[in-house]
């Protein structure tokens, strides 16, 4: 089972192919580029570097939202053109999972937090439970928009460790240390942004379990209006 | 702080490059080509994607080892190129905690297996233990080359919980299953080999405490004898 994966829903442009247990190729950026500019490009490169034939995927996973609404469009387009393209199905993978997924194997509660500006946060609370030998990912708190303060109290209410990871992390830090009431850590660089290489992972997952869609019925999840829808 | 990450030390190529708590980019393959055809073009187009002046780096982290004897060659004759040309320290991270580090933040024994052929592993088991936000690596049995058995053995005396990874879990996944007296997991696809990210962000944790070495004084870590020098 081949995957491709690839993710544009914050700063960070990432595909990734996986196959079977192996991740073939990974190619990350989080730099002041635009996605149009950085994800095609990469992806050729990576293409090419393994000499995948995009024919012998099974599946595409994106980063299905929340995000940044343009990072968002370009990733989807991106993953329905070639969907389309190769006749080969979509796998959505919730870009806050994806987050959650770079801390696989920890028995602490994970908190993706991306920002949403003005004190709003994109987040959920996730933890993992052996399946076999391996884990999966169980809702803690389920995906929304939320107030930080709002969110940190539901934290402290689990009364359990917690692992904070995401680009909310740095705009709410001073917030977090001032309200959190349990053991937390913050992700260091490497597993505290969004990786192509999880949602490859966490695609094939979703992929063998039968979640699936039509590239053409594939829509990303804003989770809220855009500013401009929201400003009518 | 800016430090560049290396790792040729098994089939994984990678390199990434880590910005205090970011990771810039990464790239990885783990594809048949040899590592002289992939490391450096891989570094030139990260380079050009992320506009890096490799003259802003701090210092440059290598995979030191253990792992393959070319392998490790060409990532430290890379290092020490780089280092000697731009007058940076080099930091060596231990192959086996770059490995590790993959698993950040988790409460089981992480256990890297690197098969090292007739039943022979390059092994060592850690934990995290919590150090203000962050975790740091503990070793709770030190690396060395050991027979794959003797190795399960101890991870049964430690008793608890463990996490395997590395290239030796597909090759000795049989005595594994057969071994094995406390829970385990098997890390999956995007965890569960070398990435230079997390080389990178190790790096980091090192160089901030000064472990830094010469670029001229740097040499890897076989932790044993090559086959021709066995075989004299």
């Amino acid at each position: 089972m081949k995957i491709l994966g690839l993710d544009s829903s914050g700063l960070v442009a990432g595909v990734a192919v996986v196959e079977d247990g192996i991740l073939l190729g990974e190619y990350t950026t989080d730099y002041k580029k635009t996605h149009s500019q950085t994800l095609l490009p990469m992806l050729d490169a990576l293409k090419n570097m393994i000499e995948l034939d995009l024919n012998t995927l099974d599946a595409i996973a994106v980063a299905s939202g929340p995000g940044s609404f343009t990072g968002l469009r370009i990733g989807s387009a991106t993953a329905k053109g070639l969907g389309l393209a190769l006749k080969k199905p979509l796998v959505e993978v919730p870009t806050l999972e994806g987050l959650a997924w770079n801390l696989w194997g920890t028995d602490r509660v994970v908190c993706p937090l991306m920002d949403a500006r003005r004190n709003q946060v994109y987040t959920a609370a996730y933890e993992f439970v052996p399946l076999g030998e391996e884990f999966r990912l169980k809702t803690v708190i389920p995906q929304g928009p939320a107030d930080i303060d709002d969110m940190l109290a539901k934290i402290n209410e689990l009364g359990r460790p917690v692992i904070f990871l995401g680009d909310g992390v740095p705009v709410y830090f001073e917030r977090i240390k001032k309200s959190i009431e349990v053991e937390y850590s913050i992700a260091p660089a490497g597993n505290n942004r969004q990786r192509a290489g999880s949602i490859a992972a966490l695609g094939m997952v979703y992929y063998a379990e039968g979640k699936t869609v039509d590239a053409a019925d594939h829509h990303p999840e804003y989770l809220r209006k855009s500013q401009a829808e929201r400003e009518v």
